[in-house]
Parts: structure tokens; sequence; C-alpha cells
């Protein structure tokens, strides 16, 4: 099976074009002299569990953001690395295939060979499982070409995405020391980058120096914080599929299931016999019973209750929830978890759970004479796994080609548990900012959660959309609007020539995300004026004002 | 809900891109002056059908195929049209939405106001209902620019796709003889066409003076024959879905079951846990037994038996199958029939059925040990509706466009019942060659088939695929290695710009389907050697083993 990795690939004729697209690079990381600059300590994102954070990460707590500058850069204390010893990095996909993973090993592999022609990158094939077993490939030129622009994970594969038990982080300790690794690049989400951080912590602790850098690419479009303004793969995907809608108002399945029966019901009385419902893949933790009912079943996993005794020790309020369910949900409930703890949401058919309740529903009401329109019937499509192995959009090509660049001036500026990341994406390649933060800076401490296991324990957590923010806001104003009138837009198939290939995702610029590029302007500013006390409070309300 | 037909929409930026593409015109459709070349009197493709067709349609069978020309071509007698007076036309979508449709219409339009910018082309709204109930919209520049080179068939709409009845039928007539309409354009696929073709003869008996011209326009591909080498939408299609397998060998559900697990122990036995299998949308009716009972529910269906009461009045035999199949598939097999006569064959979901049987088989032999892979799981995706709303290729935007200019032509010299054609596809647009053939010629008479009412019937039969043909005999005899080897291609998505945008269908290019082409080549030797019947013999064995 290994024999499969890394192999040269037939492509379609598209794919050929693609493989032929070289991204470019922001000035600051052209040439080979590159500048870094470090700014303050940093402290968690939420004070509240800085303590904790602390506490979990003394060696790895506390660092300093950084900025990558070009050369010529005036700015008197940055740090200019001019000697480019041999290296040997190690690169692992972890996490689910997301569009881009292949450019960022495309792009660490350029900056490791540009610096030095002998420095070494070894892909891991098959995942965490080839980094625990030693299982590497040697990246080349020609392994590449085939690989460059493609979707999917299929250089490398990808297997149990964890590093997270004391076998497994010591096996990945034992690997990076076996094969004399002077940085690990870990590609992956929230949970995969959480372990890089913890990774990287024990890696200090026990004197092994193997640095660990994280590079944020998931499907999900959830690792996004004051660091990060967006993960590489979200922009392929908001242009393959449609989107995401949130439920967050606590109701019921069965409140659900009638909110969708009354809009079938008020188009039907307007004459609209049809009608699109978006459901998110995870709106079944998103419902309090059947997220407590999930709750119960993934503890019983953890105790190593085997999947057919499981329905029988649930307590007694579950267990009638449970048989109330149809059957082919019930099965699916019962599923293994996913690498991340969550149950196996995508595989968890809630638009078929829905369309079962709301057909029972309108049919009732049309016995009774309260619902007049056709005949219910609901179509239902699942779009969780059809963007994984798209072709990734220029933007995404770019963005992981040049997060793998910055990848690799983080490991060879030294620095551990950082990740990797550009700024001011809005914006054209040559104005990008790269720079790398400290993924402890980007944890917060739960106190409740899906999982025992998560509570209390620091962690990059996905983002979650903000019920208050401007873009939610624009949505309840248009709910009746999009209740009623018909109101679909068709995005069309990925570009990657002409002037539809060069557009990007809306809420990039709409929710203006350049806290570094903030940060640095803030910095410099107050370099200026010799830190006066007055003016800086000043500019942090403009800053705000302005800017958030 | 009138009120939603043709009015402007917001188009996304690609779509508004899209909508500013101006499709070409071969030079025999440019300028305003076309010669019209009449061939020999047709007959029908397969002579057995022959004498109850010519009965069926007295008025028009038998018409010879027409060829247009430029109007500088010499030859002698071609007859010029070079005088245009006002005329009416109406236009109606007939069939399920496919990519291309809205093409035809802009492409009629254009053609109708350079002839005449008196001349009126009106589309129905709400397809059939609207021209049984003489709905119409004016088509004019404003309400075709938010339209042109989009999918779906939003323009006008489509409802019951039925020209059948003598009550529809009729209604067309009434509709026809009110409006003052001197042509009616049928956009449609199998179905749809020989309902044109009926109403043509209709109208040719009881002398209304409407023409009738059918245009080949449907997501199935299977509306191709001697005269038509590809219907509108199915490039699009190609670029779109993946494709299409063929399974006629008459296995039952359960052998088929057996060779999937077969074929999935064979690939776990050499360490893949892994698989795609294509089931395409029709295969129940492929498989003997299900087509049965099928056939039974539908005999039921049309003798009014209610839905509830089917499952009671079957045979023993289907009986006892009917209560082995799972619920989810008995309730799919009692849903109404669709327009074309066949079950829904899109809603029942044979890939459910399947995943079913296999996943108890696998189990089964997990528990005996014969298989050794992983625990087996399907995931089932259901692509039949995906591609009706794409925005139509490059291709398909030029090929409804150019259809749609050549119908107006047909319409233009008068001919009834004819089905608007252009061969040569596989050549760029200024090498295309337009004609029409009449849609009788096209027909074939069933004596047997899934409903008693098309047997002994002309009709105008879906394409099967050519189980002697070069495509499937390199698909046999690569059987082996597809069963075993991850053998996937990408087509990536639909491109507009840029290099990827001119492909075409690969069986465009596999399968020479230029009859009309090679017809009248033949006729034009045949005409300056003076009939020699050796020589004819000679040239028609050549074209033979050269073209087919």
């Amino acid at each position: 099976m290994d024999s499969d990795y890394g192999i040269p690939r037939e492509l379609s004729p598209l794919q050929k074009e693609r493989a032929l697209y070289q991204p470019g690079l922001p000035p600051c990381l052209q040439g080979t002299t590159v500048r870094v600059e470090y700014g303050d300590a940093t402290t968690a994102s939420d004070p509240a569990g800085a303590h904790v954070i602390s506490r979990a990460f003394p060696h790895t707590y506390g660092q300093p953001l950084a900025h990558f500058l070009r050369a010529t850069a005036k700015v008197p204390d940055a740090q200019i690395i001019s000697e480019f010893p041999i290296i040997r990095v190690g690169v692992v996909f972890c996490g689910r295939q997301s569009p881009g993973g292949h450019n960022v090993v495309w792009g660490l592999y350029d900056a490791i060979k540009a610096h030095n022609r002998k420095s070494v990158l070894l892909g891991f094939v098959g995942g965490t499982e080839g980094l625990f077993a030693q299982k590497t490939l040697e990246i080349t030129d020609d392994i590449l070409s085939s690989y460059k622009n493609q979707g999917g994970y299929d250089l490398l594969g990808r297997t149990k995405d964890q590093i997270r038990t004391t076998e497994q982080v010591n096996a990945a300790m034992a690997t990076c020391q076996a094969l004399k690794l002077d940085a690990l690049v870990i590609i992956g989400g929230v949970t995969s980058n959480t372990d890089g951080a913890q990774l990287a912590e024990t890696f200090a602790e026990q004197n092994c120096s193997t640095k660990v850098v994280g590079v944020p690419v998931t499907l999900n479009g959830d690792l996004k914080n004051q660091f990060v303004e967006m993960n590489v793969g979200f922009d392929t995907i908001c242009k393959v599929i449609l989107g995401e809608e949130v439920a967050a108002s606590k109701l019921t399945i069965f409140d659900l299931a009638q909110q969708i029966c009354d809009a079938v019901q008020a188009r039907a009385d307007i004459g609209k016999n049809h009608g699109v419902i978006l459901i998110p893949e995870g709106l079944v933790e998103s419902i309090p019973e059947l997220y407590a009912l999930i709750q119960e079943i993934h503890g019983l996993h953890l105790k190593g209750v085997s999947v057919e005794n499981i329905s029988s020790q649930l307590s007694p309020w579950a267990t009638a929830l449970f048989e109330f369910l149809p059957p082919f949900i019930r099965k699916q409930l019962l599923l293994h978890p996913e690498s991340d703890d969550s149950a196996q949401l995508s595989q968890i058919e809630t638009e078929k759970l829905l369309a079962q309740l709301v057909e029972s529903e309108i049919n009732r009401r049309l016995k009774e004479g309260i619902y007049k329109g056709k005949k219910f019937n609901a179509i239902c499509h699942f779009f969780g796994y059809q963007a994984r192995g798209s072709l990734p959009s220029k933007f995404d090509c770019d963005y992981a080609y040049v997060l793998g660049h910055v990848s690799y001036h983080v490991l060879a500026a030294g620095l551990n548990g950082y990740m990797a990341t550009i700024t001011n994406l809005k914006s054209p390649v040559n104005k990008w900012k790269c720079g790398a933060a400290p993924i402890t800076a980007m944890m917060t401490v739960k106190t409740r959660g899906p999982s025992s296991r998560q509570i209390g324990k620091p962690a990059v957590h996905p983002a979650t959309i903000d019920l208050k923010g401007r873009a939610y806001e624009l949505l309840r104003e248009n709910a009746t609007s999009c209740l009623l009138d018909d109101i679909y837009r068709n995005p069309g198939p990925l570009q990657f020539d002409g002037p539809g290939a060069d557009s990007k995702v809306v809420s990039l610029s709409v929710e203006d995300r350049d806290y570094m590029g903030r940060i640095k302007l803030l910095q410099e500013y107050l370099d200026k004026v010799n830190s006066q006390c007055y003016l800086y409070l000043v500019i942090l309300l403009f800053l705000y004002y302005h800017f958030l």
C-alpha cells in the first residue's frame, strides 16, 4: 500500500494544466535573506484561561509573535538569518483531506532547497501512523510534479490524525530523534495544531532538539482567530459547496421540524411548492437532547462498551429518545468517533431525520386541512465529502504554497510550537504579510463541552459563527425574504483562468481580521512616539473603532 | 407564480461573466440568405418498423433530409429563402431541465429578429401547462439578458412535459391557432420529440398551419442516432458528474450484490479497504426481477389502483419480492411515474439497496472468516439532480445557440415534424454542418418494453450503449485493472476560460456519428458519377469500413 504514495500519476487535462501553475511569493520572502522581527510576549486570547495554559505549557507559553520582513527592511532590532546549514525536516498530513495540503509541502520543499540544496524534506507516508512507524518518503522535484496544485492528500496519505497519547507522543519523538529531524511540520486543523503545541512542549521539556511548526489547513473554515485570518481550504470550499447556516437557539429536533413545516406551509400558501433548506453537518450536536444522547453514547464508547451493548446501558431518558429515532439514525449514532472525539457527525444523516419528521407532520396537517399545498417530498443531498478532493482554488494554491515557505522560515528561525501565519489575505499576494504566532496564544480553556476529556484542557477550539457580527445581523434582517422569496445564488464551478479565477471569500473583506498587521502597525507607531501613555490609549481606541 | 418567469435576476460574478459570452455561428448561417438543399426521402432507421410508422404518420413520414448551405454555395437544386415575412413562433421547454435550454431560445430569437424585426417569439410559461393554457411571455432582449449561457429552465419553466392525450393535443392546437403561430418549437428529449412528431402529424392532418420543430436538449445523452450526433446538455454533464456504466448481463440483484462483495473481498486481500462503485440511475430497470416488479406496479398504476392498495394486488411472486425489499425501497417503488412512463427511477435509491445487501453479505463472510478486511461501510452519493442546473459548458452554449438558429431556418423553410440537427460537432463551430431530419426517420417500434402502452407504437427511443462498440470493448479489456487497481480520474470543475474550456466529450471523436455529412458527401459523389450502380456499392462499403 505504501508504494502508492508519491508515485507519478496520470492526470486529466485540467489537472495537467493546473500542475503547471506557479504561485508567486510576497516580497518579504523573495531572495534568500529574511529578517525576523519579534513582538512582545504573547498571552492567551481569553485571560480566564491564561493561568491554566501557562501551567500546561511552561516551556512554550508566552513566546513573542514573529514577523518576517525583507532583508532590506529598516527595522533595527530584526534578526537577520544569513546562515543556512543543512537541515532535515519532516512533514505530516494530520486531519482529513483539504484542498491546498499538497502546496504546503511544495512551498516548504522549495524554501528548504532554495536555502541549501543538501537539506532534506521527508514526508511521513500514511499520516501519523507513518510518523510513529518512521515510514518516510524523501520529497523530490520528480515526486512533486504530479501533485502541485492538486487536491486531496494522495502524495503522503493520512490515517489516525492524532499525536496525543503518551505512546503516540513518545513514538513521534523517537522518530524525530532517529531521523535527526531539525523540525517537524504538521499540516492540519484545530485538533492537530493543539496536538502540535503539546508535542512542542514535550520536546522542549525533554530536550529533544526538533522544533514543531503547525500550518493551518482544514476544510472546516473554523481555524481562524486573531492571528489566523482563514485556514487553507476554505476558499475552495466556498466555491464548491454552498455555505453553512447556524442553528444556535437550542431548539429541540421537533421544534426544528415544526419550523420547517411552517416554512413549507407559508411558501405553499403563496404558490411555491419548492424550497431549499441548508443543514450544517454538525447540527445534531447543536440540538440539546441529541447532544445529551451523543454525550452519553460517547461516554460509553470511552468506557470500552461495545457498540452492541451501548443501547442497553443508556439512561432511561436517553433510551426513550434513542428508541424513538428511526433505525438508520440509531445505527449512525453508534458509529465509532472521529479523531477529534466528536461522533461521526458526517455519518449522521440529520437531513434524512428531519425530512422524515417534516413529512409526517405535513401529512398530518394535510389530513386536517391546515396544509393545502402539494404532497411533500424531500430530496436530500449530502455534500460533506464532496469538496475534500477538489482541485484547490487559485487562492488556496497561493496561500498554501506561501505558507509552506513561511513554515520554513519559522523553523529556520529556531521557533518551536508556532503556527505559520499570513495576514492581509484580502490583498494580492505581493501585499501579504508573513509571520508566526505561538499556538498556545490561540488556546482557550473550556468549562463545558461534548467530551469530558476536553473540559479544563487548553486547546485551539474551532471558531464559531459570531452571532453579534455584521454578517449574521444581515442574515437576520433578510430572514423573511429568504423564507418566502426565491433567493438562490449559483457561484458556478471553480474557475482557474479568466475573470472568475481571482475572486475570494467575501468574509475575508467583511471581517477584517488582520490583527497581526494592526499589532505591528501599532508597535511601529508606539516606537516613534516613545510610548506616551495617552496616545497609546487614543490609538488603541481608534484602531478598535476603525478596524474591528 | 407566473410573475417569476423572465424577470431579470441577480447573477453571481461568474454568471455575469458568462452572460456576456457570445457564441459564434457557422458560415452557412451567417448573413440573412440561406440555401436549403433537400436529400432523398427518408425511411425508418429500422426497416422492420417502417410500415407501422408510415401508417401512423401518413402526412409526415418519408420527408427528405434538409441541409442548410451558405447563399453562395454552388448547389443548383437548392432552394434560396430570400423572403422574410413577419412570423409568429412559440417555444416551449418540454422535459426536465438541461444545460443549454436557454441558449436555444436565445439563438431562435436572434435568428427570427435578424430576418424580420417585426416577427415575434412567444415563450410558453410553465412548460406544457402554459402551452395548453395559452400563457405566454414575449421574448425580448431585456428578458434574455440575464438568462444567456445560464443553466436551468428558469426563463420559462416546465411542468408536465407531455403533449400526448387527445385533450393535450387539442389544447396545444387551440393555442397555436388562437395565437396565430407559424411554428411551435419544442425543446426536449426523446419523449418530447416523439410527442412533437405526433403533434406535427395531427396539425398536418387537421390543416392547422403551425409547423412543429424539435430541438434535441436533454441531460441523459440518449438522444443520438444517425442524424443526431449528440444532444445539447451531454457535454456539460460529462464535465460535472463522472459517467455511467452499463449492467446488461441480466443478473439478479443478489448476483450483483455477490459480485460487489467479491470485488470488496479481492481488494481487501491486497490491502485496499476502499473503492468506488458507479451505479447508473436506471439500474433497477435492468435487473430482471425488479423490472418485472416495476412493470406489475406500473400496470396497477395505469389501472387507477391507488398507491395504498397496490401491494395487496401484486401477483404472489411479485409480493414475495416486494415484501423482501427494505421499507424505503418499497415506498420508492410505489411513487407515481414520470412523464415518460417509467417509474421514478431517480427516486429509487438503488445504491442504498445494494449497500444494504452488500453489508449483510460482507458481515456474514466476516463471521465465517472468508472476508478478512476492515468492517464494510458504504457512503452513498446520489448525483442525479446535481447537474441539471449547471452553467452550460462553452460547447453546449455554442451548440444550443446555433441549434436555435437552425430551428428558425427549419420553420422558415416551412418544414413540419423535423428536428434541427448539427453534425461534425467534433470540429470547431465554423466547420459545423446544419440541417434537419424528419423525427419519424428516428423512430423505431418496440415489440417489448416496460410499459405495454409503448409496445407497437412508433417512438424515438433512448440510445443504449453499444455493447459491441469500441468504447465498451476497451472497458471490458480493462475490467480487471479497474477492479483491483486505483484508476481514478478527476476531470476537475467545468472551465470557461483558458486551455480547459474547449475540451469536448471523448465519444464525439471516438464514435464518428456524422451520418448526415457522409450521406451528403455520398450524394454529391453520386451526382458527379451519374449513379453508376457498381461505384455506389464500392463507395458505400468504403464509407462503412472507413467511418462506422
